[in-house]
């Protein structure tokens, strides 16, 4: 029996290609005990497996040349040696790229299609809505009726982020590059909308919009627009940086104003974090997601692509713009 | 009755000069009911002051023209027609730059000559032992065998900061400007010292001595000695944001690296503070500080300028280098 898979061909110098990946036919070994085989349904994407495509220290290891790539995927059991998964089941955990896909189970859980669409283990009431909330709610600590600023407000984590922030009564700010990603932002309860590329002066429109200055921002973008709002930050405000997408196909560390300054006179926090260093605390933060989910406070938007031959193209898509909310393949 | 104050003559542009001050005789008014008269001793010169002299939002409000700058200030009773002080208690407050003051005796604190001398209550026993003390300890959270730096070690918080840390259990790094500083770092216990001015590259040495990563830094000066510290950070590192002396000076804003990517990849942690911020704390870290000085654990330096008229040109010299541990003028 063989399978399909894709393995990082090459390491991205900038802006990743099609040609970084490649695609391989490999043979699956027959099913010993204890192993299950599955089928991926349903591929994540997402800006930090930048991060891994390059040979440096971060928090997870790089990926590896001619390696396949690893993600968050949603995959159904198609044959099972384990006790604890049967044909049928649905699971979601971090998995390779590939169409066919053996397991030992470990790290994989059970989801339920009840609950939720099967994609949203992906998103909200996955990796990037725990980052929204763990993110916001542990760093952020917003209070009622502060400022919140998020930018990249349109994708994935981001929109979480604002709507949770609108739970806890907060006022919100979203910034994002297209009219049609403004016009969503509203329909979901963003107070107000900034488009980063048309509007002039984004550190002005920001200084008017919060003349109380900005309490806290959830960073996904970093560069010049994380500049405008960093002018803007209000006394003890806390700054969570998520995601520096405008950064990470960066060749030479970028430059710009220096922030220490900004942070010293506010007693101003900036913290950055994986969703992985809350993993204890998971439990809570899908308990919050799915209720909110349930009685329908957050809206989650999907840009779903098709055919698990279009994954590299899917992720070279992030880092242009391409999705609205969370970017997923479906095989 | 006349005396001498110092005003601010001009808001500095970059560099102060001594030309930004201008000496004044004034007549003081007879003590009236609730008042003191009071002769200052010692006068704290601190690189934060730097701040309010320009015309700018900040922690503090600005020092206003014409008039006399304010300030740490250790000071005698010469008459009091106030029921809380008599004539020859010693107090410590927020002052005006006067050679005989009139107050009120609001947010004065009275002083014991018996636990340190005098002087040590505008240092380690003042808001520069507690900046020390509530920046380690509450944002930094050092723990045992953990690596902390502190730059501008020689200075009046870093050398107490560092200090600290050791009493922490932790291997401590200092970065200072001269071979006289470093010497004295080593005296008092730091394990390691970089002299800035003749290392090569600092950034380098610092990854040499710190190849397990730094988990605390204590941060005096900013700029490029900043740049070479963050550049060696560990997973969970703490930034103490305690002061940016290489920047107080600059009339524009100074670009250097962006931070964001280091501090994301290694899920860390950037805080600005003031001393102000942990008023309620104050009692604690003034046990503990005491404790330490009493029992010798703490070693404290001071650079005593003598004379009234000397305080712009000390406060000056701040930024030159000119201080080893605390800068104090002696009138």
């Amino acid at each position: 029996m063989t399978t399909k898979q894709i393995v990082l061909a090459s390491r991205p110098q900038g802006m990743p290609a099609v040609t970084d990946f490649r695609f391989e036919n490999i043979d699956l070994p027959g099913l010993q005990e204890g192993r299950i085989l599955l089928h991926g349904l349903f591929y994540s994407v997402d800006p930090y497996m930048r991060g891994r495509m390059n040979d440096v220290k971060s928090y997870s290891p790089p990926f590896q040349l001619d390696k396949p790539i690893q993600g968050s995927v949603v995959a159904k059991v198609l044959d099972s040696k384990s006790a604890d998964f049967k044909q049928g089941d649905i699971v979601t955990g971090f998995l390779p790229w590939q169409e066919q896909i053996i397991s030992d189970g470990k790290g994989l859980q059970k989801i339920d299609a009840a609950i939720a669409p099967l994609s949203y283990y992906l998103g909200i009431l996955g990796m990037t809505g725990l980052a929204a909330y763990f993110g916001l709610m542990d760093i952020g600590k917003p209070k009622p009726n502060e400022v919140v600023v998020v930018s990249g407000a349109a994708g994935a984590v981001g929109i979480v982020a604002g709507q949770i922030a609108k739970l806890q009564g907060c006022r919100v700010i979203g910034i994002a590059g297209s009219d049609e990603k403004t016009q969503l932002l509203k329909e979901v309860g963003f107070d107000e909308v900034i488009n980063y590329k048309t509007i002039p002066d984004i550190k002005k429109a920001i200084a008017d919009m919060c003349p109380g200055g900005v309490d806290v921002y959830f960073d996904n973008v970093g560069g010049e627009i994380s500049d405008a709002v960093v002018a803007n930050i209000n006394f003890h405000a806390r700054i969570i940086l998520c995601g520096q997408i405008s950064l990470y196909n960066s060749t030479v560390i970028p430059m710009g104003p220096r922030l220490q300054p900004m942070l010293l006179t506010r007693s101003a926090l900036m913290q950055g974090f994986i969703v992985g260093n809350y993993q204890s605390r998971f439990p809570e933060g899908i308990q919050h997601l799915t209720q909110w989910v349930k009685e329908k406070k957050l809206v989650f938007n999907e840009t779903i692509v098709h055919g698990f031959d279009q994954l590299p193209a899917a992720f070279i898509g992030l880092f242009r713009g391409g999705n609205t909310g969370k970017m997923i393949v479906e095989a």
